[in-house]
């Protein structure tokens, strides 16, 4: 039996400017602070159960350290470490605990270039009762600040490993799978929503044939209920001066979007909402062909291409 | 291994006025034929990927004869049917194609009083060129009539099973995860809202002391994206002169909601937006108790309590 | 020629805790403080272009002193207290700048037995830098906190005054148009939506036989630009702690609302959105009769009606 | 005292391919057909309450042939055509009835090179059972189909009239306010928005130093509730196969659109929502300087900026 992935984790993203960013994340995207430990932010959306769902460390760059992704279980974790070990990664364990709220994990690179971490354990976190909701089931109040998002969505992440390798390895070893793409006749993947839950993507990965460095990053997504929310983000990302893209609505995935870059890190944000989910198990790999890349980008409205800028570094 | 369901299929509906029924499922709900089949209509929302969620056969009465869950797998399908012959449950085997687009399935009464259904195979059904959306990931136009809901989302049975005996067949027997319940200090379960799926319901079940069959249908619901297009949907009820309870805003679930009555079987349909995702593979369940029942039902707005008629029976 | 109303000016409000007052409509309702006089809170929402449209003062009770209405010139102003004076009205004149803001200024006590101000000049009022909207035709930044309505919308008003005397002043003395009402075969009017703009109402008026005392105010209410925005602020209103009644749909303007009253004074306040604007110049009074009031005031959702306490008095 | 208009009318438009067009209006914008005369299409939103909004008929080419303004009262019609007279306006004299629905007109080409009309009676226009709302202040059910826009809001045209004297013509003959403006600090008006009403444009007038011809037609503009109303229509006119720029928003009033070609005669439509209503009398012109010109147009999102071709001639 396959372990099994349960979910996209956190991202660990630093900023040399960490004071730009934690306003722009807590003020203007509208995140909460679990809390600050030394000099690392913990941020996570109203909706979110876990502890955190980004932490920002102050970096001589912006850069996404590496992403953490959550096993189905304990055993899963350790299941997965051996079958890494075996195909011979390099694993880094990381103690529970290091990261606040995490338990034990541990980090590979991916054939991506992207660093990886797999984790079980969480903490809930602590929530001041001045913000907690009055809802059991939700973290903290909704609309506190800023646009406000429910919960971490996906990452979208940009390799130029050669060939397939860099989606097999999410579809092999972790167990992903491709619900849309855009392939060449031929067979290669130019680009993959892959997903261990019923959203269309937990992960999107993009190839390039070169790339300043061999991993990038290319967005963290948190989701919105609706598109008359997004609206409103766009109108507090203007009055924050912020510029952005957006919105508009992909057809890959259905979903309507902002992209807006964080200025502490030039990390991108994207604001997104709609979309359809997978229910089917036998779900067959929606596939876009290259000439088809602008329609399956953009359905209507701002678009993303051309301004596909991939600012924070992954280290390899 | 156990085996798995992977998300609810569809929903089996008899009319005592079929033309009724079939007038609100079309024109005011907004479900798309895929097809009639002698007397049978088999429905589904836009953005369905199935032969169909809701299917409506003339009879005596407003009843729903069975609900069908998919396994996961053709495997599973098996050892569904093995495990429950094994524990003494009477399965009905119904040949593939019996239901059109729906392969070989197996029938019985679960603890609940309810007939449920499981399948694997399915057909996707044919759509007519007029109606088939331009994007590949979506099976037809949307919003070309109606309240137009996304697709189906789940069900509310009731049942006078005594004990928690009904909800354990749901946990132990199907797989099922009870996210949030109220439940006595004394641990009887007085309602339950189980998933396979990151839903907070594939079904929701609710437990009286007496019923006048033992078991009952409470609603089929179906998504749509938006708060907004929930007003839009009221509006198209009361212009089509239907009354309905809500909008109103769950705290179980999270969920907006819109309840109105199919006047030709009886069958109450809930229209539903919002609500969140259980990611989380150690979810903990949501306990709410019986005096914060009322809460629990109604967040805000127009409350369905009291008005909980529950119309069509299932033949036990 | 009839002097002219420009539009609904703003409310004097008393409130017996003048604290709690302020939190919920700066905090809660996100109205903006344009500026603090003395004991009393000048404020106004995001997109007002007046100095305020709400003031409140610290009093015994809950009480709204006065409704201010701007007339349309200078002279429009002067010819109105000419016109009130040869009617037998006493006019109390107040000084340009007793009122922050307002102008030159008289008052009177209408045959409803509601204090009025008919008042012209205005100041703007200061905007500080860090709340100033980035856009030249915008007060302030939106949606910096609370539900953040766009505007005032309108009053409503209830009256015991005999006959149809309460309304006539409004049409015949003030020059509204009486768009909508309830009103007997006998033609005695229940209540009318009355605007000098071409809102549905900018002050609704509703007869009683008997109040406790002879006027009472009903609800201000401030304009949001969507329902989904309404929804949100339903979700505001919960997590304060308050609650309150909608949402729900009038048949009479066709608007969707939320009730929720000020905990400091007891001053219930409308969120409003929807419905329509009249244009036309001709356009013929809307009238329902007795019998179709509840349809009138619910056309779906939760209903005001039955609940409707009047708390604040205005002296008569 | 100078006579006043009411409210923008209707516009008379012709198609060179009337089916596609009466398609396009009927069936994807949504609008209702009152009536067909001879070759001529009646259409107004399902909000709109005189006879028809806006007409097309068939013609060698696309191209508005007039835009009708309502007159506040019958005396303000005859006091308009005496002072345009005066002013050596040739007028065209339109018996009442030669537009179904229309009184007594007065047609001349204003300095803009566009043909305008001015008329004050109306007919209402008779609905049939099936297509009337249930709500007796609102003529058709709403939501029937297509977009579903609420009602008619404003035309934009351009002209190359010299200086400022179509823009003078529109203030000082009709009485029209310029709400917003594009001006150089020579005085020089590049575009206009004016209204007669507290919207923020009846009409919006666009100068050009040269153009094809010397009156030019812009867009036409419906009025949707929301913006997810809009978002909703985006994927109407995506599944219709048509292409559209938005969503965006303007600086320059607030409101969010999108703009659509109807295939049939060229003629572009704003489908339009949000903005802000002006109801102060002294309202002072909001100034955009031509350096702050792509910011007035565009807030965020897709623009219309460099996409402005202008279809449909207005003959001069």
């Amino acid at each position: 039996m396959k372990p099994q992935i349960a979910k996209l984790g956190y991202v660990a993203l630093e900023s040399s400017d960490i004071e730009k960013s934690v306003t722009f994340f807590q003020d203007v995207i509208g995140l909460e602070l679990t809390e600050k430990v030394q000099d690392t932010y913990y941020f996570r959306a109203w909706g979110d159960f876990q502890h955190h769902t980004l932490s920002i460390s102050p970096g001589e760059m912006g850069k996404v350290t590496y992403i953490a992704l959550r096993a189905k279980s304990s055993e899963d974790l350790y299941l997965f470490k051996e079958q890494l070990e075996t195909k011979g990664y390099s694993i880094e364990h990381v103690a529970a605990g290091t990261t606040p709220g995490i338990g034990e994990a541990f980090q590979f690179v991916a054939p991506s270039g992207h660093r990886l971490e797999l984790y079980y354990d969480v903490e809930k976190g602590e929530v001041d009762d001045h913000r907690r909701s009055v809802l059991k089931n939700q973290t903290y109040k909704s609309w506190a600040k800023g646009a406000s998002p429910r919960r971490l969505d996906h990452v979208n992440i940009h390799t130029c490993a050669p060939g397939n390798s860099a989606f097999d390895f999410f579809v092999e070893e972790l167990g992903f799978r491709i619900n849309e793409c855009i392939e060449t006749v031929e067979g290669k993947l130019l680009a993959g929503w892959m997903s261990v839950t019923p959203l269309v993507h937990d992960v999107a990965l993009v190839a390039h044939d070169s790339l300043e460095t061999k991993a990038r990053f290319h967005h963290i997504s948190y989701w919105l209920d609706s598109s008359g929310d997004l609206m409103r983000a766009a109108d507090i990302l203007k009055e924050n001066g912020l510029q952005f893209i957006g919105p508009g609505k992909h057809s890959v995935s259905q979903a309507i979007y902002l992209y807006v870059i964080d200025p502490g890190s030039g990390c991108r944000v994207e604001l997104f909402t709609g979309g359809y989910l997978i229910f089917e198990p036998d779900w067959e790999t929606v596939v876009w062909r290259p000439e088809e890349r602008a329609f399956g980008n953009t359905y209507w409205g701002d678009s993303i291409t051309g301004n596909a800028l991939i600012v924070p570094t992954i280290e390899a």
